[in-house]
């Protein structure tokens, strides 16, 4: 059995908190963890599973293996195969097939999107077996949930004990109720089990054209071996050449050989805020608040505040997201609008639509505390053992200031060691580099001095993530 | 000609903008400015006037002195006459009133509220003009609103001609649409005009009590005299025997000689978010927003960002103030209580009730940047030939980077000067001080580390401003 987390897609309606470099996988979850943590826990707690295949964006390679090391999987393998950019569900799930094809191609692969919610992990085992024992028989198993309610967000599957007659894209509201009605409908979730050879086939029959260039982009990939985990670069052009195409659309709509797992555990895939809002209990006038609120004269809203405490007066009905540098206030009837927010945010090119004020970099993350006129401060830490690149600056001077931790810090032709509450300065034009040697996180005060100070000002000599 | 600024009361409607420390008089406002700068301004454009008292709380000298240093009044001296806690209008007004009795009692003087909004400086100047003529008299005039619309904030005078028939007190929306009706009310603006013997006599007369109390705080007071300026420190013993007692209760109601000046310019109190917010223009969709927004579906809402990006969604009749700490949501239909949820975080004695995240001190501000467990990051202002207290903390050490400007720094035995990118560091125990030599703002980031970060620890062994 290898599962394959497919993480794609930002999940734009969850903005502020999702964001095109830190999308819905990845936000905090109100009772703790993330999705994609969730769903990898999930993922490793299936029955003889020692091998996990991941197809994400190569920009999320590090924020992903830090997600998986919260979860304990001992004699977890983790194969990443790292897109360029996104090209839909088929080529993903292309180049899991493939990738899992040549190791065994009669192994069992269950595709889970890295960001639903299934709380009931036993219901969700027992499906799975059950479709691993539907899929060795070379049939491709899609699993069913039961529709609840009217759902327009989700596609449709129309089945009649264990065989699916139909699937019906997103419906209107009119033609949800019908399904809900008669009873015949299960929401599609976007779950698939299959051996890879059976996959394999499927695509060489239904959509040749994704399956060939899938494979030329997997073979011109540069792989990286480690004891515990495989890197599999996907080469840029050829799979600029795989047609960007849903695996509903292009195999499962068409394939004879489909089996089917009707579900009943309870399922979610988190899709707006007004949904993410009922994962917090609410107070007897309907309230859901994280963080601090005062509310008066309130009902049914949802907050979720950082840091910052959040007044209300007197309203009704409201979401309210609230981040360092970015606040959403939407109408619960309108939450699928702040799609439409993202998408403006987004065509400006503004800074909100993609990053948050604390930026993850391999080696950690740094926050932005103040900007000004030559200078921006920012406050730093890097995780345990980790180092950021040897690397100068043509415009600016750098103050380090340790406020936890220690630090372990090449300026010039130096190496020095500072403890807490000591300082560096790091002229223009040094070559220097920062390093935690420690076991605790180091966190440091950065002030920068110069005539610019974009991130871009950087030449970087050596760097253990690879980024020279 | 005196005129004598009140300025007391904290302006509760309008947090999270005002706040104890902060109150509306110095609240920015959208069109430059703050309420106290352009009543001084306004004050100072009157006729014949050459010193000009303010009456507030002593916390607010400093902040009072800065706004007024801001317009240009030459040949104006003021006097300040410094609460150590509010005691109503009446003790406001018998301070002013003694203190400038000792200089001239036939002076006439114009009583001004601070969080007064008047654009029409020559309809204001003309009613003063007029109010002072018939002061001169020897009668009190009280100055009456044209009252436009039924308002239940204010309190009433009804007039015939240049006669007060009666004040009223708050009405209920019913009898404030008779008052409309009748075409015979105005709203009690709470500005006065009177000679200092004339309001004397009245309260020798009609509030003995208050007189001789005032009197007497007035007398033990501590004055400090310079050649642009008197600050007359009210005496806390005697001025706590003053009764707190509105003007208008103690005096107007029942005074015999009251006279009476109808205006008719633009005229307000600023009581709300609702009123505020309409000093910034709408779009097409009633919508008024001052910093970064993006507006979907959205329609008559006021939004207030200083430096966030604020993305609204379907809603619609919201008032949004956003801050550095605090956020506030409120419908425009329940402006008024916000008052309540002020109310609420002075009880609980929260911070957001009292201070900023940026601080204004004598010498300058500081804003917190960050705090975290034993370390916390401040930016810190220091105005041109400001220099803070020579101290000493017991339980922190601090990084000082400059980062614009220039500063002097007293270290232990070494005084020593930093450029712009320069820094130093005091250790726990030093006696230390800072000062800005220069003649533009010093700007620097202060790093403090150590067990224990309260404002309070602080040894002062000299101030400039007297806060050893």
């Amino acid at each position: 059995m290898v599962p394959v987390i497919i993480s794609g897609g930002v999940g734009s309606r969850l903005w502020p908190i999702s964001r095109a470099s830190h999308p819905k996988p990845f936000i905090p979850l109100p009772g703790g963890g993330t999705l994609i943590r969730r769903t990898y826990a999930r993922a490793a707690g299936l029955a003889s599973v020692d091998q996990i295949v991941t197809v994400t964006n190569r920009d999320l390679l590090f924020l992903t293996a830090d997600e998986y090391a919260e979860v304990a999987a001992p004699g977890v393998k983790n194969t990443f195969l790292l897109e360029p950019f996104g090209r839909d569900t088929a080529a993903a799930v292309a180049l899991a097939a493939l990738q899992v094809a040549g190791d065994n191609p009669d192994a069992v692969l269950v595709v889970l999107p890295a960001d639903h919610l299934i709380l009931d992990k036993a219901g969700f085992g027992a499906a799975v077996a059950k479709a691993a024992a539907i899929a060795a028989t070379g049939r491709i198993v899609t699993f069913g949930m039961k529709a609840e309610s009217p759902e327009t967000g989700f596609g449709y599957i129309e089945a009649e004990g264990d065989t699916v007659l139909r699937f019906v894209e997103k419906p209107n509201a009119e033609r949800a109720a019908q399904f809900i009605a008669s009873g015949r409908f299960f929401w599609n979730s976007g779950m698939f089990c299959f051996t890879a050879r059976s996959m394999i086939a499927a695509m060489q029959e239904l959509c040749p054209d994704v399956l060939s260039n899938a494979s030329t982009a997997l073979e011109k990939a540069r792989t990286s071996n480690a004891p515990d985990r495989i890197i599999v670069e996907i080469d840029r052009d050829g799979f600029a050449a795989v047609p960007a195409v849903s695996i509903d659309y292009a195999v499962m709509e068409k394939a004879r050989n489909v089996g089917f797992v009707p579900c009943s555990f309870d399922w979610s895939d988190i899709g707006s805020w007004t949904v993410l809002s009922t994962l917090v209990p609410a107070d007897d006038n309907g309230n859901r608040t994280t963080g601090e609120t005062m509310l008066h004269g309130v009902t049914n809203c949802y907050v979720h505040s950082e840091d910052r405490l959040v007044g209300l007066v007197g309203v009704s009905d409201l979401l309210i997201v609230d981040t360092p540098d970015a606040l959403l206030i939407a109408h619960k009837d309108k939450a699928q609008e702040v799609k439409d927010l993202y998408n403006r945010l987004k065509l400006e090119g503004h800074e909100a639509a993609t990053l948050h004020r604390t930026v993850h970099r391999p080696w950690g993350t740094y926050t932005v505390l103040e900007e000004g006129p030559r200078f921006k401060i920012k406050r730093i830490e890097v995780k345990p053992n980790a180092r950021l690149s040897l690397q100068a600056h043509h415009h600016r001077s750098e103050h380090w200031v340790v406020v936890s931790g220690t630090a372990k810090v090449v300026n010039g032709q130096s190496e020095i060691l500072l403890a807490t509450n000591q300082s560096t300065y790091i002229p223009c034009g040094h070559k220097h580099r920062l390093e935690n040697p420690g076991i605790l996180p180091l966190v440091m005060i950065e002030v920068q001095s110069g005539e610019y100070l974009g991130e871009d000002d950087i030449v970087r000599f050596d760097d253990v993530y690879g980024r020279t």
